[in-house]
C-alpha cells in the first residue's frame, strides 16, 4: 500500500522487521499505529505534521499529559492572527474573559482556542447574528457535560500511556463525534421544520 | 486588497459598481458579503467552492431552507468513502442507527455526516476508545439542545432571507464556537487534573 509507504518515509511509523533484503514484515503494534494515523488524518483531519508531533508526544516517557493534549488542541485548532483592533474584536474578547471568568475556566491567555472563540463571537455579532452569542452560557454548560464524561471515562484507566493515548484521541474523534452528531440533529429538525 | 479580487474572480462577490473605468465603487452590500465569505472561509474553514454554493443558495429566491442547510452541511463535512465492510464498520453501523431510531432523528441513508459518524464510533471500538462510544446518548442530549437553542433563535426571524442566512450562518460558525469552547474547557481541566 503506497500510504504504508509514505508513513514510514514521513517518520510516522517505525519500520518493520526486515525478513528479507526487500521484505519486512509489520506486527501487532504497527497495526495500531496505523489505524491511529489514519484516524487523525482522514476522521480527524489532522495535518501529516501535527499528527507526527502527537505521536512523539505519545511515544515520549516523560511528556506531561497536559502538553500532550496542548499538541492534540493545536492539532485540530488552525493558529489565527488575531483581527486588527476593531470595535467588534475588542467587545468580543471582553465578553469571552467575562465568560471565562463566570466558568472559573483556567485557560493560557495564547491559547488558539482562545482566539478562534473571540474571532467567531466577533464575527457573528458584525453579521448580525447576535442571538448564537447570546446562547454563549448554554453552549458552555453543554461543552462542560462533554468534557466531565471524557474526563471520567480517561480517569478509569491507570496505565499512563493509555491514558494519554485515551485523552489525545478524545480530544481529536470527540470532536468529530460531536460535530456529526449535531448536523444529524439539525437535518432531523430541519426536515420537520421545512420541509412538507 | 488581493482577496477582494481573488473572490470577484472566483465569482463569489458581485462585481462593484463602475465609477470610472477602472474604478469600482462597493456598498454596504458588498461589505456584508465579504464578511460572510471571509467568516466562512477563515472560521468555518469552509473550502472555496463550496462557499460559492452556499451563497449561490443564499441568494436563490427559490432555494427551500432544506436544501440551503444541506449545502451547509455539505461545506463542513468531507465526503468519506465508507471503508470495506469491516466487521467494526458493520458493528458502528448498527449503533447508529439504533441511536437515530431512539432519537427518533429523520436522517437521509447519504447524509455525509452519517458516513463520518459511522466511521468515527468504528475507529473509536478499533482503537479501544469504547467508552467514548458509550457515551453516544449523553453526546446526542447534549447536542439536541444545541440544536434547540438554535432552531428557537432563528424562528424569532421572520425575513425568509434572514432565516435562511441565519441557519447557515448557524450551523457553520455554531460549529466552530462549540469547537474552541469544548477546547477552552479541556484545557482548564486537564490544568487542573495534570499539572501540580
Amino acid at each position: 500500500m503506497p500510504t504504508i509507504k509514505y508513513y514510514l518515509r514521513e517518520g510516522l511509523l517505525p519500520p518493520g522487521e526486515l525478513t528479507s533484503p526487500n521484505q519486512a514484515s509489520y506486527g501487532e503494534t504497527h497495526l495500531r499505529r496505523l489505524r491511529l494515523i489514519r484516524a487523525l488524518i482522514d476522521l480527524g483531519q489532522v495535518p501529516v505534521a501535527r499528527v507526527k508531533e502527537i505521536l512523539e508526544g505519545l511515544d515520549s516517557d516523560s511528556m506531561p499529559l497536559h502538553d500532550q493534549i496542548g499538541r492534540a488542541h493545536r492539532a485540530i485548532t488552525p493558529t489565527r492572527t488575531p483581527t486588527a483592533g476593531s470595535e467588534a474584536r475588542t467587545a468580543a474578547a471582553v465578553q469571552v474573559g467575562e465568560l471565562i471568568a463566570r466558568r472559573g475556566w483556567k485557560v493560557e491567555p495564547d491559547a488558539p482556542a482562545l482566539t478562534t472563540l473571540i474571532e467567531t463571537v466577533a464575527a457573528l455579532r458584525t453579521l448580525d447574528q447576535d442571538h448564537l452569542v447570546d446562547f454563549l452560557d448554554s453552549y458552555a454548560d453543554a461543552v462542560e457535560k462533554f468534557t466531565a464524561l471524557e474526563v471520567a471515562s480517561v480517569t478509569a484507566r491507570t496505565d499512563p500511556h493509555q491514558i494519554a493515548e485515551s485523552v489525545v484521541i478524545g480530544t481529536i474523534l470527540g470532536e468529530t463525534l460531536i460535530a456529526s452528531l449535531r448536523l444529524l440533529a439539525q437535518e432531523s429538525i430541519s426536515k420537520d421544520r421545512w420541509t412538507d
